[in-house]
C-alpha cells in the first residue's frame, strides 16, 4: 500500500510546499509527536510507520493497532528533515484520524452488545470511501469487528436487484448451487420472512436479514428454529442499525450483525502532530 | 478524474464478480434509478455522469449540484448491461452519498451563520480524506462553501509548528515577505491576542484564530478595530467549531468560520439504486 | 481491465513503430480476420473486443467464450486504420492465444473425467502468470472450471509453512475459528492421514489431499465415511495432477480436482491475424 | 522493474492475507528456502532478490542466472517477517518457475542444435506474454539464445500483412530505403523462394524464412550462394519449428531459428518455498 | 516525485540495455563524476541525488540548487554497479542540463534588471514542458525568480478569452468577488489601458499588462500614480519579454516581468558524467 | 500516448479550475481556434487531436505533420463545453508549440545542409527532455530528420565511459561480436582518428566520431577510402554541431550529422488558442 500512501501525500504536495520551503531551510531536523487529542482505539499505525521509514523519517510507534488510548498519548515519534515532517503532517493525521475514528466505533459497539450477547460480531459492509477498503477494513478488524467482503469478486452475496432481474431467490439459488465456485459462501439478502424462510431451506450459507425489525427478525429466528434450520445457517442483520437500536438486534439469536455507518459515516479520532525538538538548525 | 474513478471501481472488482457473473447473462439490460432516501443537497453527480458514460453506460441525471432534494427523488436513471450497473452500483453510491453528505452538512451551516451574519463565509480544511479531497472540495462548493486551501502549494499558511521552528511570527513573516511568491496570500495561525495583533500589525492578508474561544475572538476584533487593522485583514476562526456553537462564533464580527469535521467527519446521505425495469432478457 | 490492455500495447510500441509507420500511410483502411490456425476453446474474447472499440477500432465477433472451434474459423473481424490493427495485432494474437490455450486444457480435463464421475470439478489454483490472473482465471471459466481462491484475500487456506510455523493443523484451526471473518470458508492441506482425518474432526469446509498418491486419497476417503464426516467436508486433491494420472483421482469419490499446470504451463492456441482487405488506400 | 513486481504483488493480495493475518503474529520471523523440485536453468533471479530486499527482507541468491541447477538445490534464502515472507510466497515462485522454465527449453535447444551446427542461433519473438516480456527475454538470453526484436520500436521487420497492403517485397524494401532510420536493421519475411530472393538482391539485412519445409530452406540458401549473395545477408528459420524438428533445420546453413512457443507455450520448471527456522516466536 | 523520476528511466531502458548489458558483467563497480561543461547556476540536484540513492547507489553533491559553477567543477559524485550508472547516466544528465539551464537563465535576467530596478521580480509562466512542471518552477526558484501560478488550481488569473466569455472585466470580476475563494489572490489580464484602469479600479490584487509596449506600460503606471491606485494594485507585465528589451520594462516602476520563454524555450546546461575509477572488476 | 497527455493535463488541473469554474457556467460552449503566431513546422497535432476528441471535444486539424506554416494560420478547430476547452488550452499549446519547434528547427537544418550534400541525414540522439521521448523523436521525423535511438534497448552504441570500463574499443567489439543480438547495429563511438579506423577494420556498422574538427573527420574519412573500407561504415558526426558550424561537417562525405540540441535546447513556435465564437450560452 506504500503507492497508495505516497499518491496520498501527492494529493497534498502537487508541487512545493510554498510555505515550509520558503520558511524551513532544508537542513533543519526536527523530533515531532503525533499525540491523542481525544480517547479512542488506534488503527493502521503500522502502515503509517511504514510508509514514513519508506520516505526517509525514523518513526517509532509507542501502541499498537487495537489499543484503547487515552486523551494526550503519544502515539508516535517521528524524526527527520522538518520539511519532511511538515509536509506528510496532515495526510499521516488524517489517514490515522479516520481510521481510528471506525477502529473506535466498532469497539464501542462491540462493548455495546457484549454485554446482551457473547458470541454476536459487529462487521463491516461494502459502503466504504472510496479509494480507502484496504484501510477502512483493517480498522474495523482493529477495533475488534469483522471485516465482511473485502469485494465483489471474495463472497457470493445475493442481493434484492439480483433477485429482481433473475426472477425469484429460488432460480438464483439454483443458478448459483450449479455455476458458483466451491471456495465461495452463499450468502442471500432476504426482505420478507418468507424469503428467508426459503432460503434456509435450499441451504445456504448466510441470510441476511435486509432492514427488519427487530420482532420480525425474532419470527424469523422462531421459523428457522420451528423447522430446525437454524442451526444450519447464519443469520446476519443489516440495514438502519446504529447505537441505539442496536441491542434489540443483539439480544436476539443473531450470528452478525453489519452496520454500514461504521465506514461511510465515521467520525475521526482528533490527533494533532507537535514539533516537540528542533535537533537541528 | 477518470483514472480515479475507475481506480475506485477496480477496487471493489478486483477480479470477476463472483455473483453478478455467475446469476446474470451478458445480455440482460436493465434500467437503473438512484434514489435520494433521505433528503439532502447533491454534489459531483456530473463526475459520476462522466464516469457512467465513458463505462459505455447510458446515464441521464435529474439533479444539479447544490440542489436541495427530498426523499424518494430520483437522481439519476442509468441504462445499461445488468452486469455493469451492478458493478458500479456501490462505488457510485459510496461516493454520491459521501460527496452529497458533505454537501448537506455545508449548506445546513451556511443556512444556520446566515440568519446572524450574512457575511460570514463556512470553509473546509485539509482535513480531507486520503484521494478524495477533489471530490471533498467540490462538495463544499455545491453545498455552498468555500473550499479554502486546495494544497500545500497554494495559499501561504504559517502554522503553530512552524512558528515553533522558526522561533517567532515576526520572524516568519519577514522571510515570507521577502521570499514568497506574489501570487500566494499569507495567512498566519494565531493562538493569542499577542500574535494576532502582531500579524496584523506587519501586514498579513487572513490571519486564522486557532481554538479561541468566542470571548477571546471578540477581544481580538476589537483591538483590531481599535488599531485601525480590521479593514486591512481577513478573520478565520478555526478549531472546534459544531452546529452547537457556530452561532457564538457567527455572531462577531468574522470573516470565514472553517470546520474540519465537515470532510473528516462526515455523514453520508443515504441512497440506493434499484433496477426498475429489466428491459432485455 | 481495459488499463491493463493499454499497458500490455505500450509494452509493444513503447515508441514508434518503426516498420508500419514507416510502410504503410495514416490513412490506409483494412478490414483484417482474426483466425483459429487450430481446433481450441474461446476465452476473454469479450476482453478484447471491447478494448479495440475503445481504441476506436470496429470489432466484431463470431463466437463466444467457451465455445469450441474448428482449424480456420473466423472469431474476430477488425476494421480500422492499417497502422492501428497492426499496431495491436501481436498483443491481441499473443493474449487471446494464451486465454484459449488454457480453456482447451480445461476442457480436455472436464471432458475426461466427467466420462467416469459427473460430480467432480475441475480447479484453477493461484499458480498463474504474474499479472495475468484475472485473464488466466477467466479463461479457466470458459473452459468449464472452477476459478479457486482469486487472491490471499479472498478465502482462508492454511497451508503446510502454515502449520509448521503455528505448530498443528488443531492449533491452527482454533485460531480461525476464532479469528476468521464468517463470510469466507476455511480449506486445510493435509499432507498425511491424520492431518486430514483431524481437519475433518474439527469442522473445517474444504480439505486438500495435497500430493497423496490416489491409493492414500482412497485411504482418506474410506476413513472419512467410516467415521461419518465425508458428507460434511470438500475433498479437493492437488499436486502432480495431470491428463496422464487425473482418471486415477476422478475415479476416487473427491469433489475437486485442482491443477496448476493448466495456468502455469499453457500451451497457447495457434492463431493469427490476416488482412483481408484494403478498404482505403 | 521494481514497479511491474510490486503491481504483481498487489493482484495476489488486493487487501489482507486472510489466512496469514489471522493465524500468525507480526513479529514472527522466519527463514525460508526456495528449492528447485526439478533440474532446471535459472532465470530472473536478481530481479526477484532485487525486489525481496526493497520489500525490506533479506535475500541471499546461491545461483546465478543461467546456470543449471539440480533437483533439490536451494536456490534462494529469504529472512523476514513471517507474514511478507509468506505474502510473497507464490508470486516470486510463479516469476521464478516462469523464467526458469523457458532458460531452461532455450539451454535444451542450443545444446540440441549445436552439436549438428556450432554458428546457429536460437531466437524468441514477440510471442510473449502480456506485461512479461522483460522478463521472458531476459529468460531467454539466460539460457543462452538471442532475445530478438524487444518491441516493435527497434528493429524494422516487414511482415506479410505488410506486403499485402504495400503490394510487394520489392515496393516495400524502396520505402523502407528512403524513410527508414539509419541505426535499424531490416529484415523481410519470405514465404516464397522467390521472395526471399528478391530480397537479398534488393540488399535486406536479414531474410526470415517463414513457415518453410527443411527443403524449402535448403533451396533458397542454394540459390543465394550460387548469385553470391549468401554472405550478405543472415537467414533466419521460422514458424512451427519444435524440438521434434529442429535439426531438420540446424543442419542447414541457416543463421538464426526461431521459436515462438519457447515463451508463450512455456512449461514452468517446479519450485517451492520452505519455511526451515521459525527465528522468533 | 520519484515515481516520476522512475518513469523517466523507463523510458530510456523499456527492456534490457542491450550495450551495456553484454558488455559489463553485473558486478563491476564504478565511479563517476557528472562534470560541468560550462559555467552555469544548478537546480533540481537534491532531486537527482534522492533517487540516486533509492536506486542503491552511493550519490554526493558538491553543489547546491543555486550555486554558480564553472566550467569543468564537479557536481555530483556516484559510486555503484556500472550497469546501474551507465543506465541513468542520460537520463539524469538531461533532468539536471534541462533544469540547469533555465536557472542560468533566469538568474541572467535577475542580474540584468537588478541593476535598474531592485524591487522587480522575474517571474515564469505557466508555459512550461509538459510533466516537468514541478522540476522547471523549482529550478526557476533556484535562479532566483518567482514561480508565478504551478496550475490552474492556486490562484485566480482571468484572461482575455474569459473576458471575451464573459463579456467585460466589469462582469467578470464582480463574479470572482461573489464567488472565488478567499484564500486566492485576482490576477486580471489587461490589454488596453482602460482595461488595466478599471481593473485597478474595481479593487484586484494582480494587473497583467499584457504584450503591451513599454511605453504604454508607462502611461498605465502613470494613470494609475494620478488615480492614488498604484499602491494599490501589483503589476506585472508580461509578453515577448526577452534578454534583449527587458531593461525597457525593469526601469519602469512595475513589480514582475513573466516570461514563458525560460521554460518553453530553454537551453540547456551542458554537462557530462564520466567514469573516473573502475573499483572492482 | 492518452495515458500521457491525460497526466499532463491533471498536472495543470490537480484540483478545480480556481477561474474559469467561478466565471464560466457548466453549460457554455464555444468555438475556438488554434494559431500559429509566427511560421513553423507543424508536428504531433495527431496525438492533440486524439486527445482532444477522447476527452469528449470536436477537434478539427487544418494542417498535418511536417506542414509548413506562415504566422496567422489556424491550425486546429476545437468545438466544445468552454470549462473543457480553457482547461486544456495551456497544456496543448506547451505540447504544439514544443513539438513544433523542435520539427521547426530541424527543417531548418535538413535544409541547410541538402545544398551541399543530398545524402546527408539529420539525426537527433536521447538528449530528450524526460518523459517526452515519444513526442520529440516524432517531431524530428515531422521535421525530415532521423529518430536515431529510442532508448538504451533498440541499438548498440559503445561509448566512451565503456570502452573506459572494458579496456579497449577492440576487446568491446569482440563481446559484441559474440553476445550481441543480430537484430542490432552496432555503432561505436570514436574520438581519435585511430579508434575510428580500427573500428572500422573489425567491421561495425556506423561509426560516430564525437566532438572531432570537420579537419580531423576529413583525415578519417580520407583513411577508410585510401583502405577501402569507407562504403562498409556509416559515418555519423556528433558533438557541438550547431547551424553555425553545421555546413563545414556536411561538405565532407558524412552520413548522419546528429544534434543533441534540437530537442534538448528547443526553441517553442508561438501558438496561441483564441475563442472565437460562443456557441451556447
Amino acid at each position: 500500500m506504500f503507492r497508495k500512501l505516497l499518491s496520498f501525500l501527492e494529493e497534498d504536495i502537487p508541487f512545493q510546499d510554498v510555505t515550509t520551503d520558503v520558511l524551513i531551510p532544508e537542513k533543519v531536523v526536527v523530533r515531532a509527536h503525533v499525540i491523542a487529542k481525544q480517547s479512542c482505539v488506534i488503527a493502521c499505525i503500522d502502515d503509517i510507520v511504514y510508509f514514513l521509514e519508506r520516505l526517509g523519517l525514523h518513526a517509532k510507534k509507542f501502541v499498537r493497532d487495537g489499543d484503547e488510548v487515552e486523551k494526550g498519548t503519544v502515539l508516535l515519534e517521528v524524526v527527520g528533515p522538518a520539511r519532511v515532517v511538515l509536509g506528510v503532517e496532515r495526510m499521516i493525521l488524517n489517514m490515522l484520524m479516520h481510521c481510528s475514528g471506525i477502529a473506535t466505533e466498532v469497539r464501542k459497539l462491540v462493548k455495546l452488545v457484549e454485554k446482551v450477547n457473547n458470541k454476536v460480531r459487529i462487521a463491516a459492509t461494502r459502503k466504504t470511501l472510496p479509494g480507502l477498503r484496504y484501510f477502512e477494513k483493517k480498522a474495523v478488524l482493529a477495533g475488534g469487528g469483522d471485516a465482511h467482503r473485502y469485494s465483489l469478486s471474495d463472497a457470493i452475496l445475493i442481493k434484492d436487484n439480483h433477485i429482481k432481474i433473475v426472477g425469484s431467490v429460488r432460480e438464483a439459488l439454483e443458478i448459483i448451487k450449479n455455476k458458483a465456485s466451491f471456495v465461495h459462501k452463499v450468502e442471500v439478502e432476504a426482505s420478507t420472512i418468507e424469503e428467508a424462510i426459503k432460503a434456509a431451506d435450499i441451504g445456504v450459507d448466510i441470510i441476511m436479514l435486509d432492514n427488519m425489525k427487530p420482532e420480525e427478525v425474532a419470527k424469523v429466528l422462531e421459523e428457522l428454529r420451528r423447522r430446525g434450520l437454524r442451526e444450519k445457517v447464519l443469520i446476519e442483520v443489516s440495514g438502519g442499525i446504529t447505537p441505539e437500536n442496536i441491542l434489540e438486534y443483539a439480544k436476539l439469536d443473531v450470528d452478525i450483525i453489519s452496520c454500514g455507518y461504521i465506514t461511510i459515516s465515521s467520525r475521526a479520532s482528533d490527533m494533532s502532530l507537535e514539533v516537540v525538538e528542533v535537533i537541528k538548525k
